[in-house]
Parts: structure tokens; C-alpha cells; sequence
């Protein structure tokens, strides 16, 4: 079977490794040069809206996904009527590309979210803080992943400099939820309905991009895991949906709130490679193939780290015991995402010298440290 | 990193996407058209001993390897001129492909072989049946693999047979071996002297093809592993050795008689992509680049299964609960390797009834149920 992804960063190229696993054949479209994914499979590099260029691709595919949200959703539609394993689909991205309707969704649902209010005048900014108080979130309903296109808003004077900040963009204003922990779920379902939940994954960021998953989240309640679980099944039968879904949430008490979702493969799912009986790329492939899911299940408990920015030195990592090592072929640059690494034991503790290697090398001990 | 590799199989396939991890290139030389790791990277298809292809292929590498034992050895010694990490060394590749010398080389080693005897005469076969006794083994000195190339003599009336089938190849007669089972040792060692054994394998064979492995082999002994990795440091010292290497061995009565050896990545390691903590392809590949190797440690109890000659329908596969499908992207001809799938669980006991279902798609369950 041939699939077609658009976007050919690492997600696609874990996608593709996946996939030939499996005998699969993995075609790449995308408008960036030199793409991690453009490395291990064929890929073509045009824009994303040109006609004729999407239809040459989509001819002799079996399905088509994505691998970033930013697919824009004309192109999505076009693709959708040619092929109709395009998958998520179409109507997810117009959530994904705008926190707003995505919000408005879940509480249609009645899935519980941060409490928000569409701002479009400095009036409604003011009117809205009213109602949140402070701390509040500012966003960007469009275009904001890895902590951009957002504010927090600690105090009233606060106000007029986030206004100007925004300029002129619509934007949604949440209260800010003084979370204990932010966990996700990564789940898939297929052509035929059927779904698998992987356990939940406790993350922590750092300047808005994430570093460290642990997964299975340490002390995560069945309860808690089942409410993650109806939450995405509820989604997932309202866009009849098949792919992999994932949902982050605050944890707050023993509830979860939903701060984002995203239509596809997700960093805080890349320790399943590793870490879980079938990982998200190969869920994600067999999904929108129509083929069985494979198990969600843990082997062990793993710990995935993000090398951001800077690779570690690769001979420092490897000396790691046990430590799976992902690198993705990309240029170093600051705020980057270039590889990551998966430790992977019956418990954490068992794996917790490794581990503080590995944050070390990844130069973010300091902070997890503080931040768990 | 660039790593350039000769023969482009499914071993080179995998290899591929091993390297693709650590973020290494791969290219491959291959003289078949529509390889299997074609589909996945980069390949030259042109003569093995076109000396301007090969050095154009050669140039800019870091290391070059292959994946089959068949490279002329006048080919290896070209590459090894061109890039001092062309590994395994050449010599082994001499030994590879000529049984007597191979089994020369061992007893030079001290390592034990079942008794052989260098038969070049119609009379040599006669002396050396009088030596081996009935049955007895005849081969080929080159070119057998996957059981070509050998036939067995089970009485006095058998050699005329059998000498007509050879029809003036240099032999081989080795005595038979009545073993309790095959196992296998896949051990890496780094151009740096470094070494790593995963735990022996046991092996179950149909017309002379494995068919399943079994990983780390039950009731194997420390003594027994010791035995095998004492045999393989030889072999890796004597011959400077980088790379994977893997020896078969006949197991009889708590002792271990070299059946063949390959220098290269194996089929009975494929369990290690799955079932060990580093996989076989990346420690070749590691070990040929200079890079610390990883562990050998087994995440459980692994149990593989070639698919040989037809793949199983792909969707009862993925129905298998914790199966681990690779396919090669080959087409399907008789006793062709086309794929395998492996399970790993906490026991080869707590997989049992996935295993059963998995032999019989594969076609091997009754073979296998007389056989172990």
C-alpha cells in the first residue's frame, strides 16, 4: 500500500520508518526544503496549494494524512475528494488551526476546558479579564504550537501591552489554570471504529516546548486514565475520525481540563516507539489503512527526553545504558526539535541514573529537576 | 555519518532503517534490480567488481559494510583500500565463502567443528567416509547458503549419488552431527576492541531455512553462553574484527561444535530488533562507525517467524496480540524470505497461544510441533 503524508519534518520520518516495517510505501509533500522526512522516503516540495502538483501526488495513494496542523484546509478538502482515506478528517484541521473553534467544540462535547472568551476589542479584553481574573492566558486563536502565539497576563497593566503584542489578531483569553501536572493521551481509531488508548503521559515543558514524558504517567488512576479515554472517544465518534488523536490536559485534583488537541502524531507519543507493544506512527499507518490497531500497552516505564536546539554529543548519549537514541538529520538551531532520547525500564526508578544523565547531556536537569 | 553498504537485501533494508534512528545515511551497491532496501534508500545497481562505480560509490563514506557474504573478495579489498573502515575485514570474507577454509580457520582457533575432511578426489570421498562413518554430510566448499549446496549420505550407496551431484566442486564431508538443537550467537565488536553477545538463540530449521527462533534459547546455560562468546572473542581477535558476527552452532550434551559462521548481520538475530535492547543492525552499525555499542540485554522472551515463500494475510498478522510484523516489500516466490514477525512477552509460555496462531499463518505449525 502506498500512503501520502503533507509535512515531511521527524514526525513524518518516524511515520515512514513505521511504515516500511510494515512493507508500506510512504510519499512525502511539502513546501520546506532539506525536511527530515525527505531523507529516508520519497518527497516532493511544492506549495501547498498548488492544484495540479496535489493531484499528481495524491494519484496511486492508498490514503493520505498529515503531520503538522498547519495543512491548509482547501488543500485538505481537494485531497478528501480524491481520496477518500484522507484521514483525520478535513474538519479537524479548521479546529486545530484555530483555538477558538477547537474550544467551542470540545464544550460541545461537554468536555471540560479552561474557562475562555473570544477577544476581538480592547473592550472584550477587559471584559474577559473580568471573568478570569489573574492570572489569564492571552492566545492567538491562529498559527500558535510550542508556546507561541500566547501571553499571560498577571496583573491589570498587563493588559494594554499584551493588546499591542496581539495586534489586531482574533484571540481567545483563558483563566489560567494553576494545574498540578500536564499529562496527555495519545489514542487511535480506525476505519472500522475501532480505538486504543495508550496510557496517559505525564509531560513538562520548558519555554513552552516539551522536554521530558513519562510514561506511563506515575501515579495516574484507572479513574483518571478512563476520563481521559470517554473524552477522546467522544471526539473521536463526533468527526468520525480515524488516526491518531492526541489530547493535552491540565490535571487538576483528579480532573482533567483540555488545554489543546492535536489530528495527528505527537512528541509526547515518540516514547512508544520504544516504550509501548505497537508505537503511535505504526497505529497511526494501520488506522488509515483500515488495517487491525496494535496494542497500546507499556513495555516498562519509559522516559523520553527532547534534544532541543543542540544535539548531545552522540557518543556521550550512546554510553548511556539502554538508552534508545532518535535522531532526525536536521540542523541545529536554537528552539529546534533535532532528536530525542527513550529510556525504557520495569520502573523509573530502576532508570533513574540513566536518566539524569540524559537530562544533563540534554542540558535541562536544572529545570525538571525544579519542575517535577 | 555515511555508511555505504554492498548488497541491498532485506538485511540491508533493515540495516537502513536501524541507521535512520541515529540520524546515519545509508547507500547501497547492489547488482539486483528491485532490492528490498532500494525502496528505502539510496542505491547503485551495478556490477560488484565495476572497479569506477565502486570507487565512486566509496567516495565521501565514513564506513563501508555489506550484508551478504557473496562480495568478491577482490571487491572488499578494493573498498578496504579506499576506506580503512570497510568491515568486517576482507580475510573473513574469504572464509565465508570457502567452507573448508572457514573450518580450517576455527580449528586454528581451537574452537570445535564437527569432524571435516577436504575432498577433492572420488577416492578422498571414500577415505573420508571411513573416517565419518554414516550418515555424513557432503558440501560444496563455495556458494551454499540456506542449505544449497550440501547433501547427506546415509549409507555406502549413497556416494556415487552424491559425487555426480557435485559434479567436480571442491568439498567438504563432514561427519553428521546428531545434535539436541541449533542455537546461534550474534555477538558485535567495535573497531576499539569492544564487545557485546546477545544470549544464544535457538534455532528451528525447514528444508534447511530457519524458520523460528526462540531468544534467549530456554534451558541455556551460563556455561553454555560462555562457551559461545569464548569462541566468538577468538574469532574477533584473530581477525581484528568490527562489526556483527554471527556463529551457528550444533548444541550436543551440554557442549558446542561450530556448524558455520557469517560475518555479517543474521536472520536468527531479527528477533534483537524487537526483543533486546539494541537491535542487531544498530550495533553493526555502531560498531562500524565507532560509536559506543548498546546493550544486548533481551526485553523478555522473544519468538520469531520467518515468512517464507508467500507472506500471511497481513490483516490476521496484525490481529496476532503484541506481534511485531516486518515485512521486506519482496515478491513472493518459493522459499523466499518475504518477512518475519516476532513476539516478546514476559515468558515464550505467556505467548504461546499467539505463537501457535502465528506458526499457523506462517505455514510451519506442524513442522514446528514435531521439531521442538
Amino acid at each position: 500500500m502506498k500512503v501520502g503524508v503533507l509535512g515531511a519534518g521527524q514526525l513524518g520520518r518516524m511515520m515512514a520508518l513505521a511504515g516500511y516495517r510494515l512493507g508500506l510505501e510512504l510519499h512525502f509533500y511539502t513546501d520546506a526544503p532539506d525536511s527530515s522526512a525527505a531523507q529516508v522516503a520519497p518527497c516532493v516540495c511544492a506549495p501547498l496549494n498548488d492544484a495540479a502538483r496535489l493531484e499528481e501526488f495524491a494519484s496511486g495513494l492508498d490514503a493520505i494524512t498529515y503531520e503538522f496542523e498547519n495543512v491548509p484546509v482547501a488543500t485538505a478538502r481537494r485531497l478528501a475528494a480524491l481520496n477518500r482515506r484522507f484521514m483525520p478528517p478535513p474538519p479537524v484541521l479548521e479546529m486545530a488551526q484555530d483555538r477558538l473553534t477547537q474550544k467551542r467544540f470540545l464544550a460541545s462535547l461537554g468536555i471540560p476546558t479552561p474557562l475562555f472568551i473570544s477577544v476581538e476589542t480592547r473592550d472584550e479584553l477587559d471584559r474577559g479579564l473580568a471573568l478570569t481574573g489573574f492570572p489569564a492566558v492571552l492566545k492567538t486563536r491562529r498559527w500558535g504550537y510550542d508556546g507561541r502565539g500566547q501571553d499571560v497576563l498577571r496583573e491589570p497593566a498587563d493588559a494594554s501591552q499584551a493588546w499591542e503584542w496581539a495586534a489586531g489578531s482574533p484571540l481567545v483569553l483563558e483563566a489560567f489554570v494553576d494545574f498540578d501536572r500536564e499529562v496527555s493521551l495519545v489514542a487511535a481509531r480506525g476505519l472500522t471504529g475501532e480505538t486504543v488508548f495508550y496510557p496517559l503521559t505525564h509531560n513538562v515543558h520548558q519555554d513552552g516546548i516539551l522536554r521530558l514524558s513519562l510514561a506511563p504517567a506515575p501515579h495516574c488512576t484507572p479513574l483518571l486514565q478512563q476520563m481521559a479515554e470517554d473524552h477522546a472517544s467522544r471526539i473521536f465518534d463526533a468527526l468520525h475520525y480515524a488516526g491518531v488523536l492526541t489530547i493535552e490536559f491540565f490535571e487538576r485534583r483528579g480532573t482533567l481540563l483540555v488545554n489543546e488537541m492535536a489530528s495527528r502524531v505527537h512528541n509526547s507519543g515518540h516514547w512508544t516507539i520504544d516504550g509501548a507493544e505497537t508505537s503511535q506512527f505504526e497505529n497511526h499507518l494501520r488506522a488509515i489503512c483500515s488495517l487491525p490497531l496494535g496494542s497500546p500497552s507499556p513495555r516498562g516505564a519509559s522516559a523520553m527526553v527532547n534534544f532541543i536546539g543542540t544535539v548531545p554529543e552522540v557518543r556521550s548519549l550512546l554510553e548511556i545504558p539502554g538508552l534508545h537514541v532518535h535522531l532526525y538529520g536536521k540542523s541545529a538551531r536554537p528552539g529546534r526539535k533535532l532528536g530525542h532520547g527513550t529510556l525504557c525500564a520495569t520502573s523509573i526508578e530502576t532508570s533513574r541514573t540513566s536518566l539524569e544523565r540524559l537530562l544533563e547531556l540534554a542540558g535541562c536537569l536544572e529545570h525538571i529537576k525544579a519542575a517535577v
